[in-house]
């Protein structure tokens, strides 16, 4: 339904739009105008009830006041919604004159830490006990462009265990750190480690993304996903998920970041009497300077 | 921007919108499902970038986190985008066989109270000290088609002080169910009490609301205004807010409630040595069963 399609005040959200002030910053006044107007068309196009809104404003508080330093809510509901999955796209839509792409981008999530230790290649980075498959993960990180080996790049990886949880929600169960790790690749842009196969799991349920998803009938459980970052002097850093290829939510992620490149193979290892399974998993990285896409896209329109 | 004039993934809102389950109630996902839809298209409309993104959940996150059963910020934020007063307008879209209308409704707002007394006609509202103008406040209540005065309709009326605070926000000032009241009109459909000409005021500017003021460069002030809620049997109860002529916010009401037909005069009162100002309101309440407009909109299509 446009704008004006509808029986209601037809210069309701124009005034509202209108009472931002000369202060306000361009972007601003541009991005808050767009959410005002399609808060609006929402409201007229579903005729939103009041018990509804009522409902709504309740949920709306109920976000912040189970969130605290461990629990990021806001972050949950908009990734349950599919929102930050989307920004990742807009933020990420590289395309190099080749036509080719570096390696997808996926969402962050809650659970990286600024302070994961580096690690030597080899090493493993399984701290704590568990009950999944000890994977010897290894690859080459590469120069999207030339191809070329990128040495000293960082790969910053971090995974729930085989519970589901990730260190710091499972302070009985983890060391600080289990399931973390930086990594430098070597002069042929190598790395190697040790991490486990990983698991899928469930959102917590317990707050309001989990009436949300009971509301919407869906499942709140994420595929099993590795968590990376990888970084390197002039290239552009990315953050990704990587998704074992059997795994049976690849199609219904409940915050949607399952992208078709992002899906690999874990396959038995013969030879290695510390892990039973191998994943490869190699990297491309954008140069600096590469994107093609004016940024002009995202300022407000003159017009 | 229609929802495909993007170059972004033209499957995805589609593709979340689908994992809504079987067991969703069909209003729920019809809501939902444009809430969805509406979300996805502010981001793209305005290449939502990751920080603004990061903002948007940690603003998500302190609505509820300032709230509590004295505070509502949701509902706050809300009045402040203009979405309460919109669906108060979705709610009350009354137009009877002859084009007129009845009294037109506004928002109700998060100072209503479940618990203020009745008192009788001819009474005072004021239980505590002020440096407000005293009103005698009259008027008839009467069937919007009939013309015919309607007798033992409840005229609920609360407001804030003349320090712009309601009871419940200054318990140092203020005695419990200060300028509230429940009055009934008499056989002739009329009330009458003693009250305070209102007092323009600030919203709360220390939390996410104010935040989001300072941004827009708006204002937070709500004109001066009287809540009231009028019902009677057999007639459609009305929630509405009425307004002194001569204030400076009524073009620019930070919740935008108010209507052309909701701005009263406060004229001199003479020979009533209670009062030194009167306000003459009458009310018109719509019998039930007199909406001619279809519920039909409020389902979704079947196409």
């Amino acid at each position: 339904m446009a704008a004006q399609e509808h029986r209601f005040d037809p210069n309701f959200t124009k005034h509202v739009i209108e009472t931002i002030g000369p202060a306000c910053g361009e972007r601003e006044r541009f991005v808050m105008s767009a959410l005002i107007r399609h808060v609006h068309d929402f409201a007229r196009e579903v005729e939103l009830t009041v018990d509804e809104w009522t409902l709504g404003t309740k949920f709306l508080n109920s976000i912040g006041q189970i969130s605290d330093a461990k629990r990021n809510e806001g972050h949950r509901i908009s990734d349950v919604l599919g929102l930050e999955s989307l920004v990742d796209e807009i933020a990420h839509k590289h395309v190099n004159e080749s036509g080719e792409s570096p390696t997808s981008s996926s969402i962050l999530g809650p659970f990286w830490s600024p302070n994961a230790p580096f690690r030597e290649n080899g090493d493993s980075v399984i701290m704590s006990p568990h009950s999944g498959h000890v994977t010897l993960m290894h690859g080459v990180v590469s120069d999207m462009e030339t191809k070329a080996p990128i040495k000293n790049a960082v790969f910053d990886f971090w995974q729930a265990s085989s519970n589901g949880k990730y260190d710091f929600q499972d302070p009985d169960n983890q060391v600080d750190n289990n399931l973390r790790g930086k990594f430098r690749t070597n002069d042929k842009g190598e790395y190697h480690f040790y991490c486990l196969k990983p698991t899928a799991y469930s959102l917590p349920t317990d707050g309001p993304a989990g009436m949300l998803l009971k509301l919407l009938d869906r499942h709140p459980m994420r595929p099993a996903h590795i968590h990376l970052m990888i970084s390197a002097d002039d290239y552009k850093p990315v953050t990704t998920q990587i998704f074992p290829k059997d795994d049976p939510y690849l199609e219904t992620d409940t915050v949607f970041a399952v992208k078709d490149d992002l899906v690999v193979d874990f396959t038995p290892l013969k030879g290695d009497d510390k892990a039973e399974l191998e994943c490869v998993y190699n990297v491309s990285l954008a140069p600096k300077g590469s994107d093609k896409i004016p940024d002009a896209t995202r300022l407000p329109s003159k017009a």
